[in-house]
Formats: structure tokens, C-alpha cells, sequence
């Protein structure tokens, strides 16, 4: 059996009692590496506690390691218990669907273990989930590469009065171009892109285009660490964001469409006054 | 202190450690019923399997009683730890950000455990979740009360290319007509929608409307008792699902965009044959 456990959004203790339970009974227990790295591995501490609570030894799979050791783990999972565990929720902004298909056409049975995921907490800033259009995501810019396609969606989303959720950039693991060209593999320093440079490129794109799908004063909500003790909510307009530092990644940014009443009073909590 | 903690969609053991841990902390307990009669209500089994995992006698409070006496769990939560418990996410499909804006304005400090919801949960039926539009709620049609806002969204979401989220309705502690005219509160059983119901509504109004934003060959997922041991996941085209018995409630359904072909391989696995 391959369990793939949702995490949430925080640490170690966000976990659900069905997902420990599971991860109790498995005899080999991987975790994503891909944004993981942010809550556990960047923080050796917080990875010890993860496995002190958990009673288990957890090997961290990078995103190479799933990719080319998948079938490894999913022969694994055939013979016995297998925990693969990943943060926020198996199928939230980072999905696993390959790894389920993988599974499943190899006949290995999975057991999905949900969690929150940045996809419903975001709710939390007081914008209603069902009032959300499509989801962007916002890539770093290069010199040679700025790609603008969120745009369009950002505008469609706007025109119809619903909210914009902007799941920023994180770059974890890429080779450098140098270690590339020498043929060998050299990473770069993970890479967590702030709401200010989200907003900064945003502008860069509504300048190049300036089909006014929003400006510099339309309203936004920039959050941090979303679930974690030291969360941070902000709310006013991208001007006023860009001069607020939001500290330790996870970052993301909601471009505001119409709200209602309650909606409204919920932001006033978070507005910059 | 007042606590709201997301239960998650299965039953007692999907709520957090941390949110287990906040609940053994507080000195009073108290359930949101819309929902959760489903999960815990209607089986008393349910129910008490939950006050011992927790460890605390719980209050069920219906919506009524959120409503009138939440100036009381209020004063309460300022005087000791409480905590309020959800199904699902606090701000998932049924938000509660109305309790937390009372409490704010009577500076009542609040903390939000999050967990998952059927907005990130839904993911599990292989389609991405940031490819869907708006989400939209399906009323029970009465003779005379047969709204039909949610049609425009499906048709935006579909000329987009996106899938949409079709919440059912749910009818829970519905004073009944008769019961309103005599002047004393009598209520009518639960009702929760089935896929089957949504199907020959929507098929309805899409026939009075005509503008083809569907049809009985449109493809959908039927999802039954998401996040419960027991789920159901079947794809295939309206006519397909209006045969198909989900069994017990909570129903959701999906009508499926454009795809990819990780998307279509995850489909693959559900469609009726």
C-alpha cells in the first residue's frame, strides 16, 4: 500500500491522527522535497521533531529522486506499507498525480490522507473560496525569459469580479547554468520568490501590456507562512504592499475582485491604516 | 481564547495533532452542526467516539444557536480557552467568517486550525485545481423557487476551458412551512442533494435556457463521501451519472473542461466503462 499523506501547512504536529496513524504502520516513509524543504529541511530541527514525532526514519525525496526512483518506491509500496508524505495536501498546488497514475497502473493500491493545502486556507484572509476565478502562478523573470500568460487570466478573473490567487515562484534544487555547462551537477541556492518582487513583475507586465487588468493601487492581500504561528496578513493596495517586509517564505499574493459585505469586514482587520 | 479547528472530511481522527492538541486545552467544546450532523450527528456511534478521542463533552450547535448565542461563546472564549469545531476547513465551503469578525470586534483572540475541505479535497479526482473557474452551489428546486444563477457561471467557466465545482445542497434543521404557519418551530428531516437530483436539475434548466452551456453528453465527475473510507469517484457523461446510485450523503459534482493528459490518464481510472 502506497499512503500518500497530506502534511498541511505548518510543522510537524499538522498532521492529521489519521495520517500518523498511517505513517506509524509503514516500513518505509519518504517526504517530498520540493517545498518541504521550507518547513523541515531548512530547519534540521524541525526535521528531527518531525521524525521523533512520527517514530519513524524519513528519507527526503528530491524532485529528481521521485521522477527517475519512482518505480523503486512503488515496488516498495507493493510489498509492504509505504508513507509518502507531502506538504499542505496530496492534491493541492503541487499535485502527485503522477505518481498515482504510476501506482495505479502498476497496481499498487493508494490511500490518499487530505490535509489543508494553500488552496482552501487561503480563505482565510476573508475573501470567500467560491468567489476565486483561476489560479496563476507568477515564474521568476529572467533577462531572456518573461513570460506573461497569468496576465490574461489575472484580467478574465477581474472582468467577471472574482478574486485572483497568485501562487508565487519557489526554485529549490535547479542546476546552475555554470554546473550545466561543465556537465555536472552544481545546484543554485533555493529560491522563494517575496510578494514585493511578485508585485514588482506584475507592474512590469501591466506596463509592457497596459490592457489595465490592474495598476499600481488595486487592492491585494499579501500573505506569509500561511498556517504557521508566525502567519502574517496584509491587506491594501500593490503600492502599499510593495513597502511591506513580509519576512520568511512561503509567500503569496490575492489580487481582490468585488466583495461583499463580509467579506469587506474581514479585510479591515488586515488593511494597512 | 477561541479556537476554531477545520475536523477535516473523514471522521474523528482527521483532525490534527495541533488541532487535537488545542481542543484538550479548552473548557468548552462546541460542534457546528450544518454539516457536521453528517458525520457525527446521525450516528451517535460517531459522535461519542469523538468526545473520547477527544477527551471533552462536546455541544452541537446548530446554526440557530451559533447565530443568537454567539455573543455567549464569545464572552466565554474571553474568559477561557474554547474552542469551536468545523467540518472541514473553517473557511472552506461554509465559511465562518462572520464568528471571527464578532470576535474581533469584541477582541476576542481567535486561532484557526485549518485542515482540509471539499474545495482542496476535490483535487483527488485527478482534475488540477487550478484549473477551475468559479464554483457554484446547487439549490433543492421548489415548485415556485427554481433559481438558476449558477448556469451563467458554468457556461463562463466552460468557454474558458475550466471545470466547475457544483456544490449540493444541504438541508439541515429547516423550520417545515406547515410548523411556520402554526407559529411553533417544527423541523423538516435532513435533506442532503444526491449527484442524481443536481443532474436532472441542472439538465432542467439547461433546457429552459437552451444556450448549450451543457448537455445530458457533457462529461462530469460524481464524487460521493469525499475524504471517508468509503468514497465514491465516478467519471462519465450527465446521462451516464443519472444512472449511477452514490449511495449516502455528502454528493458533489464536477463538470469537467478542458483537459491535460495527466488529468485524462487520472480520469482514465473512474470513468464508467
Amino acid at each position: 500500500m502506497l499512503y500518500i499523506v497530506g502534511l498541511g501547512l505548518g510543522d510537524e504536529r499538522d498532521i492529521t491522527i489519521r495520517g500518523l496513524e498511517a505513517v506509524k504502520t509503514c516500513k518505509k516513509v519518504y517526504i517530498e522535497a520540493y517545498t518541504s524543504l521550507l518547513s523541515f529541511g531548512l530547519s534540521s530541527d524541525g526535521f528531527s521533531r518531525m521524525e521523533k514525532l512520527y517514530g519513524k526514519t524519513i528519507t527526503i525525496a528530491d524532485r529528481e529522486m521521485v521522477e527517475e526512483k519512482a518505480d523503486e518506491i512503488l515496488t516498495e509500496a507493493s510489498k509492504f506499507d509505504v508513507a509518502f508524505l507531502v506538504v499542505g495536501d496530496p492534491f493541492g498546488a503541487t499535485t502527485h498525480s503522477d505518481l498515482v497514475v504510476r501506482a495505479k497502473k502498476l497496481s499498487v493500491e493508494v490511500k490518499v490522507i487530505h490535509n489543508a493545502s494553500i488552496m482552501n486556507a487561503i480563505g482565510v484572509c476573508g475573501l470567500q473560496l467560491y468567489r476565486y476565478g483561476e489560479t496563476v502562478s507568477i515564474p521568476f523573470f529572467t533577462e531572456t525569459w518573461r513570460p506573461d500568460s497569468f496576465y490574461e487570466k489575472i484580467q478574465r478573473n477581474k472582468d467577471l469580479g472574482l478574486h485572483t490567487l497568485c501562487l508565487l515562484d519557489i526554485r529549490v534544487k535547479e542546476p546552475s547554468i555554470e554546473s550545466l555547462c561543465r556537465g555536472r551537477k552544481c545546484f543554485e541556492p533555493p529560491r522563494f520568490m517575496t510578494i514585493n518582487t511578485a508585485i514588482e513583475q506584475l507592474l512590469e507586465v501591466e506596463e509592457s501590456l497596459g490592457v489595465s487588468a490592474y495598476c499600481e493601487n488595486s487592492r491585494c492581500v499579501g500573505l506569509a507562512r500561511l498556517g504557521y504561528e508566525d502567519q502574517m496578513i496584509v491587506a491594501g493596495s500593490m503600492k502599499e504592499l510593495l513597502g511591506v517586509d513580509f519576512g520568511a517564505p512561503l509567500h503569496c499574493l490575492v489580487i481582490v475582485g468585488d466583495t461583499h459585505p463580509v467579506e469587506e469586514e474581514m479585510l479591515e482587520f488586515y488593511t494597512i491604516k
